[in-house]
């Protein structure tokens, strides 16, 4: 692990300004920024109700997977917002084209904010030249600031390999699904990364993180209009290119599965009024997208992670979870543990110290961000080969208050 | 309407006595039984964890779909007790059955209380002489009150219609997801029908009374290991036989069907903390299936649920949960409506008094059980003929309290 975030791959510069979207005063536009053209693959929200720059977005890469810069704003989300929100989305990617001297279509976008509001495109505008100026090399940690809304702590990570002896980074930044009305939960994913890799090799790779990363995280199940993963990579650690699968190609995807699942455990971590970061190992399915599918269901279930808030070792709410996957298994070869306390097996409880467990739970609320602070939920159905992992928070008071405390 | 519960139709007694299963001292044995053989539907979880009673009535009902009786119990939910579990439920079965002078698979089994736990045999054995002989035409209340768990209320209803110029009735009862620990939310409703209709017209009624009723509500999206509907007609009404579609079948799957959406609407209504039910209504859907999936999810969103329990008149958030259905529709034809208040139109937000909005919410939740205490939200979604309802309620801090608070 290595400093820099989104700016530790070499021929990345990035930058975070406050250009007056939001009304707090802090930043709010942020640009990464590559010094030659990347390819680009992109993974975005599953919804029916799409902002303009998700369907600007898939719109680019579909025509020409690759970019130069990615702009984003914090403050105004832009969906629900028709054909002047498609407006403003173009006239963003044209005012940065210009002012970088590159093609248009060479500009992804992303936004996150309020939902149903245009962007404030003067006071955007007005701040492209600036945010130009201030992108650097050094750029990265300022960046992962601007895009935050409601996110307690910005999200920013890099990691070195080595790939024909020469040193590969991948570098990423992400916000996350702290929400307070009237702002929308938005996971938004930025990486990037210095390999030469194929543009269909890089897609597989992203897709797979992805699936294994963003898609195994649940803050309370519901799903943004702005959701966007996109990965950028330029080739510029001059490493030979990796164009077909083999043990390189396995390097950088694992590397690369890496830095999506920290942002991903971090998004989880800061979900609003969370105390702990959960997370639910499953084995024994058939395949692992069924482990990852109990193990999603499991994160994801209100009360089981009620009781976790409650420091509560409710072995019985992880059966049920597990149990309405919709995967099939025998109910007489569950198996269920809290951290190292065997809660369940074949099927039935076993007798266990409540107090002991109960302190488990405890102790990782006051634990540690993202190292202590853990509460392994491990869960075994059956004998296959098949296995996943799902990460979620607690739900506490606070996240009731952030969600209902508005006064119209 | 009528009074009486699933004692109103002809040929069926009830009772609830406290056998000794709750610490309570509450009720917590019940019966229903009908004084004829009756054909027996049924609707079970989809759990791949399933108690012990879901087992045994599957297997019943699928060698022979009749019964006599219902046996129901509270306090212990019999789910997660293996072998032992199993050889409960028979004996339950057996000794119900000698006592009554019937054949053991004319009784039908349901359990709700603390998952892991085996029933309190002794008690519940030494309680059915006692529940036999408090068996009355008069008894449907009663027996609603012994299948509570943490419910504030007990759920009964009955209706009267006439098929070929005689009464035929239906009534019910359930119980349903107040939940506090280590009780599990749990599902249980009984109807009764005094009317004559085949079996295959009867489960093929019951299964699409479900689904426009109990599979459509929520109350935090978490489903039971003993979720239980059951449905008996006996014929005693000794109206002309209904064996095939028409008219009549229609009459009497339209009753079957309000019957089971007053309980449903009461189950949601009654969901732990909950201070109003919320109604979703969607249409513009290719298919029924569509708009109802639709429904449930808006229903079910915790992000909306919260909201509304803040009073808050939110769109944004009835759009993102539309849009994450699964159900494909053009996002530039989403309408949504709170009340009479339209709040989006062509996928884009209205201008609306949000005062007058939220003063809607308000007077929900000081409102009257079932009447005006309902948040009416209307989406369309296109031009499609397809329409469908769920139920749920507002997401309040007593949920989290309900479910966290337990001292191990």
């Amino acid at each position: 692990m290595i400093s820099g975030g989104v700016t530790a791959p070499r021929g990345f510069r990035a930058a975070g300004i406050t250009a007056g979207l939001k009304a707090s005063g802090l930043p709010d536009l942020a640009l990464i920024l590559s010094d030659v053209d990347a390819i680009a693959a992109g993974v975005f929200t599953t919804s029916q109700v799409r902002a303009a720059c998700v369907e600007y977005c898939r719109q680019q890469l579909t025509l020409k997977p690759s970019a130069r810069a990615i702009l984003c704003n914090s403050g105004q989300a832009n969906a629900a917002t028709g054909a002047a929100g498609w407006e403003d989305a173009t006239v963003c990617a044209n005012a940065l084209a210009d002012r970088l001297n590159i093609a248009p279509a060479a500009v992804l976008l992303a936004s996150t904010g309020v939902i149903g509001q245009r962007i404030k495109m003067d006071a955007l505008l007005a701040g492209i030249p600036t945010l130009v100026a201030a992108a650097s090399h050094e750029g990265g940690d300022t960046a992962a600031k601007a895009i935050m809304t409601t996110d307690l702590v910005s999200k920013s990570i890099a990691l070195e390999t080595t790939i024909g002896d020469r040193p590969v980074r991948v570098g990423g930044m992400a916000k996350g699904s702290g929400m307070i009305h009237p702002n929308m939960a938005t996971l938004l994913a930025f990486v990037t990364c210095d390999a030469a890799v194929s543009t269909t090799l890089w897609q597989q790779m992203l897709s797979r993180a992805a699936d294994r990363s963003f898609n195994q995280i649940t803050v309370d199940g519901d799903t943004s209009t702005n959701d966007t993963l996109i990965a950028l990579a330029n080739g510029e650690s001059r490493t030979p290119a990796i164009v077909q699968p083999g043990a390189e190609a396995d390097k950088l995807e694992a590397m690369l599965t890496a830095v999506c699942q920290y942002l991903a455990k971090s998004i989880a971590r800061d979900g609003e009024g969370a105390t702990c970061l959960i997370e639910v190992q499953v084995s024994g399915t058939t395949t692992d997208r069924e482990a990852r599918q109990i193990a999603r269901e499991i994160a994801g279930s209100s009360l089981l992670k009620a009781a976790i808030f409650g420091h509560d070792p409710n072995w019985g709410r992880i059966a049920m979870a597990a149990g309405k996957a919709g995967v099939p298994f025998d109910q007489n070869n569950l198996a269920v543990s809290l951290g190292e306390i065997q809660l369940m097996a074949n099927g039935q409880p076993l007798t266990f110290d409540r107090v002991v467990a109960s302190n488990y739970l405890k102790a990782a609320s006051q634990g540690e961000y993202l190292k202590t602070d853990t509460v392994l939920i491990s869960v075994a159905v059956g004998n296959g080969s098949g296995k996943g992992i799902a990460w979620g928070c607690d739900l506490s008071y606070d996240y009731v208050k952030i969600n209902a405390e508005y006064t119209t």
